[in-house]
């Protein structure tokens, strides 16, 4: 059995071909979100890796933000779930999950194996891709080099804020203070940590915590969310493909129901 | 007995002379806030009008953001009372005060002319000034003109978001639609009264209800928060000075307790 996950966020989709419900046969990320044609390129790059047609898919599952304004899937299920069994899928154990998006951030209590609880913040772009991208554009640098300039802060600049615009401005006055920008992107990523440990410990905080996302690629982030939960932070190479697994996962259910 | 009242707010001063704890002497707003030189420049207007000495005051209470490092005042008081306070003055019987500053929002509950209860919010953008700013500045309109602009709309964009970030979007995309920009206004102005009615709601709404700050002396506004909160909102011309009326009103008690 082929099945395909393909999650569409706010600013990038990813997809994940899997046989049998366990074999990776392609996996992949595109940075285009909803609204755009980053589903249908997605979905091209990973069955062009497998070598299949795309009528060899047997059950396409849906997730992400953008799922509803996408036609081509058999299905479609909350990013929740999809994150929560895609979670377990990479890491096993968990008992709880951080997911930083592009304009979402979601903690979710698992446990046994099965979301029990969970908590978005979609309203406020406090602790969000979409914060990062603004500091990165005050300080002038790209948002995936933010990872690498933390690991040159020689110490952290204050950011006492976690709302957007207001540590916008406190990036401004650092930036005027002469501070280096690696420091004041180490107090850029103690802000995002600060919010999103909130959301962590509201929701139930339990280890092995795990973080999915594409945030979960920079290290600095990573390190801050340590530091605030004091607890060690899992992520894997494919912690950004987690829905797309998890929707992959539930397609292959969907078709063993079928039979 | 002369008192003075001063109210350093972020992003004006406000100052108020009173005889006796009830005849206004003077009253100046100077739109420079805490940090600056507004301060100064208002105590200096203010008395200047009375063409008293600064000598012939005989106590000043200062409030507001800037209070703490302001160092010409007999005593400090917290902005809330003073704003209660300056409130009752002003408009007589109070059941709740709005107050939108430059950083932050505030719902009062007033019972039988005392504070009893209240909401802040200065750790969100959303709903202050500093709202109003960004929005002014996407639309490359000034912000002493929205109200102006409200006033010509025939409809209103949507503005779903509360969220200074993802409205600003939001604004970005209603301009790239043609909107007009009154009818982006209406939709700016809808969004900062769900905030601040959210506010005030919560801390127990009850009639009559007034407005006080800068803000109040846009008519659009207060309109969204009339149609927002389905009641009368009442507004004066001297909205913006309540802080530094309950100032001087709290120096006029001082004074008489130290006879
Ligand atoms: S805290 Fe800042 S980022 Fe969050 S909703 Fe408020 S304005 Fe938006």
């Amino acid at each position: 059995i082929i099945t395909m996950g393909i999650d569409i966020g706010s600013t990038s989709s990813k997809a994940v071909i899997l046989k049998n419900g366990k074999d990776v046969l392609a996996k992949e990320v595109v940075s285009l979100g909803a609204g755009t044609t980053g589903a249908q390129q997605v979905i091209d790059k990973v069955v062009a890796e497998t070598k299949l047609g795309k009528e060899d898919i047997d059950y396409i599952v849906a997730t992400g933000y953008g799922r509803n304004s996408f036609k081509g899937a058999d299905k479609t299920m909350s990013e929740l779930s999809c994150h929560a069994k895609g979670g377990v899928f990479l890491f096993g154990d968990i008992g709880t999950i951080v997911d930083i998006g592009g304009q979402d951030i979601k903690a979710l209590a698992v446990r046994d194996g099965m979301l029990q609880n969970f908590l978005m913040n979609d309203k406020c772009a406090a602790g969000t891709g979409r914060f990062l991208e603004v500091m990165a554009r005050v300080l002038d640098v790209h948002i995936d080099d933010l990872g690498k300039l933390d690991a040159e802060a020689t110490g952290k600049a204050s950011i006492s804020s976690t709302c957007t615009v207001f540590a916008e401005s406190e990036v401004i006055s650092a930036l005027a203070k002469d501070n280096p920008i690696p420091n004041i992107v180490r107090g850029i990523h103690a802000s995002v940590a600060t919010k999103v440990a909130g959301l962590a410990r509201r929701v139930g905080l339990k280890q092995p915590v795990v973080m999915t996302g594409g945030v979960s690629r920079n290290p600095g982030i990573v390190r801050a969310l340590e530091n605030e939960l004091d607890c060690e932070i899992k992520v894997s190479e494919d912690s950004q493909l987690a829905g797309a697994f998890g929707a992959a996962l539930y397609a292959y259910e969907a078709c063993q129901q079928q039979k």
